[in-house]
């Protein structure tokens, strides 16, 4: 599927670095898709900050990401790091974009198709720049976190490195939860189900909502049976799958994705996640995981969790959620792209 | 010096309406521009909030300023419309931007000539985009307030309509300040003046730090000595300005132009200012008000203020600081421009 005399440009967002060391899945999907090109031989240059690690041609105007460069102004950086790829959009035949809708208002003053990678859409308030350029091209990352009206070609599910997440074939006794701090992520349904269960629950994540935190979370935190650990790497995802007997996922709101359900899968945990949002596409109730409804069906399920086959949820990751998959499913949504260009210009 | 053929657009923030009801600066200049090069027959679009009042051509894609507007992201609101101006860039001989920074990084993707004012630099971590762009074409509102190394054509002083602020012949008893409540405007320091010289000091503008406000100056209130009274219009400076003895502005870091500054004079009431950037081009020194460098001179200053002839106050303003005076300032500008131009094409 690989066009070889077309030239991609990705642009990662530049909150941190592409790969995140630790948070940031926006940037690891860019990451991923990147890597996955590459691998299959296509000419790429990844713009994003200047410490990025990657086997592409790297462009780079900010030297970190803004959330770790406190000498910089995220505004600026934006800007600065959004026009760079624009200015040079003659270089490309395409330009993918995983920087939300910011880079959209460049994208009628060049002649080079933009495509847009929907991450997330993070407040209603954004949707008026999407329905301005709702013409342009566009994939979703789940096939529940699409608006109406904008030009989707596709649903392309993240992929991740199953290399990073090998299976352990025997879990632990602990309820795991990975994510943000925040009420979107339903930490405050985890450390119920903990207490419901008697299960001891390790949190890791980054610290978004900080009164959130503080009232919700910390005053539950025992050092025993639930423990707070802050953000973790790949290192430490793996050492939180040896000690998961499930991971819990109970946001509140429609997930966009969740890359960490998948992380999850790849290394034989099973999901306890809400019936909500891209879930559903992402676990396959009783399969590797279990849809709930509330606290208490989340007890029930993980009651039940040994009923699901930790080699099968890795399977299922392998097959729908490999880097591999994924860049397939861009290089067909590239194709169509391509195609519809040369129409334009025939 | 018009150019009839030549078709200008100007780019106004979309914080506030243009002109603002209260409070935005920079709305204010971008306002008085427009309806000066209008009335001087020139062909201009202004691109601001749908709710701005000109007797230009108006393009909006906002219905109001992000800061009038609960429902509307700012950040939203700005992509949207500032890449409304560029997309529109073939329309226009040129460009004149009053929005920052943020224009900047549109020019390099367009053919149309961009002139941005910058009313002032905001914080040093802008400056790398400036730097990027420097070879744009900028104008500085004072002398003073220069980056080195920005290809700068001219400083163009902001000029006022004088006849919104008619000359008041007596002047009345109180101190006035006037302005954003900041640490940088020196509110706590214009109190002090109050406390030392006995006499009644008069507080009005928007709070833009509330830390500051609560700490450093709702203390001082008294409703007799010292009073806040809230931002203000138009009529609302004016009654201020006739119950004037004189205005302070003991700003604490160089002040970028000092727009209220003017606007005292121009109705004849004298200034003590702080002898820091663009005070001293904008008060003559024992013509206008006085420079002072501390509130002792400040104090002292306040005492000798008889000296100050209301009459010339204003005759300076007329000179220096009009929307005629300020829009020739332009032409001039506009016209080294199109000559740059002309002559790059030829």
């Amino acid at each position: 599927m690989r066009e070889p005399n077309k030239r991609l440009a990705i642009l990662s967002p530049i909150a941190w670095r592409t790969p995140p060391r630790q948070y940031g899945a926006w940037e690891t999907v860019a990451s991923n898709i990147t890597e996955g090109l590459v691998a299959r031989g296509w000419d790429v240059t990844l713009f994003a900050s200047a410490d990025s690690v990657t086997s592409a041609r790297l462009h780079a105007v900010m030297d970190k990401g803004y959330e770790e460069d406190s000498t910089v102004d995220s505004k600026v950086a934006e800007y600065l790091h959004i026009s760079e790829a624009f200015e040079r959009a003659a270089q490309f035949d395409l330009i993918h974009s995983h920087y939300d809708f910011m880079p959209l208002s460049y994208t009628r003053l060049i002649k080079t198709p933009v495509l847009t990678t929907i991450h997330g859409f993070s407040s209603p308030k954004i949707m008026p720049i999407y329905q301005k350029y709702r013409d342009g091209y566009f994939v979703s990352v789940s096939d529940s976190d699409r608006a109406t009206g904008l030009n989707y070609l596709a649903t392309v599910y993240n992929g991740i490195d199953l290399t990073l997440y090998p299976l352990r074939e025997r879990g632990g006794d602990d309820l795991i939860f990975l994510g943000r701090i925040h009420p979107d992520k339903g930490v405050h349904l985890a450390i119920e189900v903990s207490r419901l269960s008697g299960m001891r629950l390790i949190i890791a994540g980054i610290i978004q909502n900080e009164a959130y935190f503080r009232e919700q979370v910390q005053p539950h935190l025992d050092h025993q049976n639930v423990r707070y650990i802050g953000p973790v790497d790949v290192a430490g995802k793996n050492e939180l799958f040896a000690r998961a007997r499930v991971l819990l996922h109970l946001n509140t709101i429609p997930e966009r994705f969740g890359l960490v359900l998948v992380e999850a899968n790849a290394a034989g945990v099973p999901v306890v996640a809400m019936n909500l949002g891209s879930c559903r596409e992402v676990i396959k109730d009783g399969q590797t995981g279990f849809l709930v409804g509330n606290v208490a069906e989340a007890v029930l399920a993980v009651g039940r969790i040994s009923e699901i086959d930790r080699g099968a949820c890795r399977t299922r990751v392998k097959r729908h959620f490999s880097i591999e998959t994924m860049v397939e499913g861009y290089e067909r949504v590239y194709s169509t792209i391509f195609d519809l260009e040369a129409k334009k210009r025939s």
